[in-house]
This record gives C-alpha cells, structure tokens and sequence, in this order.
C-alpha cells in the first residue's frame, strides 16, 4: 500500500503544471492544496480494484488521481468562509487562508476542470472506456452526488434532521466519490455491470462506514468543527452507541460483499478494516 | 437567429432536472441562473458553425448548452463577495443575493460538472468525437484558459496593467469561450485541423473585439461596476480612441478571415458585425 501511496504522490507532482506565466499563483495555490499529506483513499481504492482484476496498475494511475482532485476542490469550497468556514485543513491553513479567498474559489474550479482535462489525455485507455469514465465521474459528484451532499450538509447546519436525510448526505458527500473509485477500476479493468454492481455495493457500505466511523472519533473532541458548528452527524442523532453499531454492520457488510466475490480482494479489505 | 436563440432556450429548460429530492433547491437555483435573458451567444456561435458546414445543427444542440453552463457557472463564480462582488446580474439580483451564498458556490460546481455529463450523453455523436469536445472544453475553460484570465483579472484590480497582460486576460476570460464554441462546431461537423484553425482564429478575433466594445460602452458608464472598481480595461489602458481603432480592427480581421472562407458564414458574420 505504501508503494501504491509513492506512485500516487510522484503522478500528482507530475501533474500539477510548473508554469511561470501570469496565473501562476493559480498552479501554486492548486500545489498548497494538493501536496499536503492526505491519505489518497480515493486514488488507491482504483488501484486497489484494478490488482483485484490482475490488471496493470498504471493503467489506473491517471484517472485516479482525477478523483484527487475532485476530492481536492471540494475540500478547497468546502473550507469556504460561506460554506463550512474552516481556517485549518490537513493540520495547515485552508487555502482561502493562505490565499486569497478569490484565488480558493478559482483553485476549485481549476482542480474541477482539471479532472476531466487528465481523463481525456490519459494513456492506453480507448475514447468509449474515456467516456465511461466522464460519465461516471459526472454522477457520483455532480447534482446527484458530491454536490447533493453538500447541498443536504448546508441547508441543515444547526438544524434537526431526520436519520433518512442524514444517509442521503452521507451517501453523497461522501460513500459516492468511493463509489466513483470503485466503478473507474470496474470500468477500465472491462468488468461485468453484474460485478461491477456488486463493487459498487461494496465501495456504498464501505464509504458510509467511513464516514460514520469518522463523526463517532471527532464526537468526544470539543474542538472538532462538526461539533462546534452543531452539524448533522450520525452520533448526533442516532446518540454515539447506536452510531457505533450502526457503523460497524455498514463495515462489516463491505467485508461481506468482498468475500464474496471470486477475486484478490486483500487490499481492499485491509482499507476497509482500518477506516474503524 | 431567432429561431436558433428559440431552440437553446428550449432545450435549456428541458436539461434543467426537476427532481424534488432533498437537493431541489439547487436545481432551482441553477434555473434561477440560466433561465435569466442571456443572449445565448456561445452556443449561437457553435450551431452557425454547422451551419457554414451545412449540417444539421441538432447533432450540436447538447454540447452548445454546455458552453452556456460553463458561461453561467463562471459568471456566478465571479459575482460573488470575495470576486467582483456584484449584487446584479442580467437586470436582477445575482445568484447569491437571490440565495444563500453557499448555494450560489455549489450551483456554480454543479454547471460546470453537468456541462461534461451533457457532453457524455449526448445523441448521435461517437466516443471520439465526445472525447475531444471535452478535451476542447477543458483547454479553454481550465487553467490555461477561462479560469487563467480570471486570475489575471483579479490579481490586477485596482492595479496598473501593461498591454500585454491586458490582452491576456481578456483572450482567455472572453474570448477562449467563443474558440471553444467554434472549434465546437468544427469538431462536430468533422472540418480539417486547417480548416478548424482559420475558423478558432476567427473567434480569437471576434471574441477580444467583443470584449473592448463591451468595455467601451461601459466606458462612459459611472455606474458600471468595472468602472467603480477600477477595473483593468482597454479604454482605461490604451485611452478611449486607441481602444476604439483597436476593437474595430479586431473585427475588421474577423471578418476578414470568415470572408477568406469557401463556407456560407453569413450567420457568423451577421454576430460578428453585431458587436460593435
């Protein structure tokens, strides 16, 4: 996994233009943002897939580190005095804090562009299996995904919300961009839609035990932000036990679903068996 | 003309989802957006491209609404607090004085990514020619493009700004929107990399002369708010009379490029003589 982590991080570098024309402040506040120690979940749970399947590696590796990106430009809005206001992100100032705030908005949706932009130049990937790609990446984090999410997480700030609505955000801001990974390493290793559906399933359970798992570790910290800001989390309204249970039978379920199938799934279930 | 503005606005109205889940209030706000009285240039632009090509402009329908969402995201980007700060927008309150702010954020990501989603189903055009519609669209409307210019813009307001940088700005903030609407339609209608090079040039052309009349009308204006916020134009650059000789002979090669054409661009040129 480790090894998986250095190729991901030498791809982002890579990517990431050194241009020294008028908007270079843009590549460098994209740098700031992108080359901070994340853990690259979603990047390696494509890589993950495809040696699932037996397939190369690097096959994968640009694609997946289009989800970085996107995950990367929803933290930078996210962040956003407007949006969730948070002044730190990954033990640094956001980047509407060491930036302009122009320049965060501007960062987003360059990173946004960005992903689509590295899908279409990838190497050894037919225009159908290009497309396919597209597509999904659209709907796990368009108005039907990510974004929906989001959507949900802002209109209930300090709001009560029933358990149903706090799902479908999870689902979307969250379980969906695993999904996405999921469904890339699916689609460019020629999986089955009847075995791609059940990774899909998987990647669900996985990302909403994820989330879950992580509102229960910030709900004792008074300083967490969700709780500061009186936000819709699982421990919130379920009360912390519940949540607790609840998290690992999503957990557990994900595990299932991996045992199940008839391929290597061992790297996907060591990610999955430390997100509790 | 019309009868083409009549076609966008329909299919506009049609592409807006009317979903009643918990995100409905961004569905709605992406309406109050783009169903605002816009004039439709750009996907005006890529349906007279077929035209001159002689084909059936519905094969085009789809990706020219894109460049109208990818219009609109960036207006509603721009507009916002820590932008250009503009409380109007096409005679009503822009989206964020309409809406919270943090909805006029996320309605801006969800355009910007529907605009590719639209781009993967459209009808009747292959995986190739989807593929190089987004590549297309991501060169001009990424970091190198679009958002390159805004970067330029806003680092300069209230600044001094050289000719050159000027000019930079406005042909990557106006005027590569019109290239990607052209190169569009030649895409589309499968016109030669030659062929496709005389027509982009003639929307560089046409797209900075857009851009100095604008700045030139508003020139006079005291209420404009480039004017109130001393705002990097050509007129403010050059001085009115330069800037005027300088758009009229951008115009001038528009024409003259469309004119040098074996195509009937009577359309294009009908748009182009319309700016001044």
């Amino acid at each position: 996994m480790k090894e998986k982590i250095d190729i991901i991080e030498n791809r982002l570098k890579e990517l990431i233009p050194k241009n020294s024309s008028y908007q270079k402040a843009l590549f460098e506040a994209a740098s700031y943002s992108l080359l901070s120690s994340g853990k690259r979940l979603r990047p390696l749970l494509v890589l993950a897939t495809l040696e699932a399947f037996n397939k190369d590696i690097n096959l994968a590796l640009d694609p997946a580190i289009s989800l970085e990106l996107i995950h990367t430009y929803s933290l930078i809005h996210d962040d956003l005095p407007c949006m969730d206001d948070d002044d730190f992100r990954r033990g640094k100032p956001s980047l509407h804090k060491a930036y302009p705030e122009w320049l965060a908005v501007l960062t987003g949706d360059y990173l946004l562009t960005y992903a689509f932009e590295i899908i279409t130049n990838a190497k050894n990937l037919d225009d159908t299996k290009k497309v396919k790609l597209i597509r999904a990446l659209t709907k796990y984090s368009g108005g039907d995904g990510l974004i929906a999410g989001q959507v949900v997480d802002l209109s209930y700030e300090g709001k009560e919300i029933e358990f149903e609505k706090l799902k479908f955000m999870h689902l979307n801001k969250t379980a969906k961009l695993f999904m996405a990974a999921i469904e890339f390493g699916c689609i460019i290793s020629d999986a089955s839609d009847d075995i791609t559906k059940k990774f899909v399933e998987f990647a669900e359970n996985m990302g909403l035990a994820f989330q879950f798992f992580d509102d229960i570790a910030d709900y004792d910290d008074e300083k967490s932000s969700d709780i500061t800001k009186n936000k819709a989390t699982a421990p919130a309204v379920l009360g912390i036990e519940k949540a607790k249970v609840f998290a690992i039978d999503l957990q557990k379920r994900a595990l299932d679903i991996l045992n199940a199938l008839p391929y290597d799934t061992a790297i996907l279930e060591e990610i999955t068996s430390k997100i509790s």
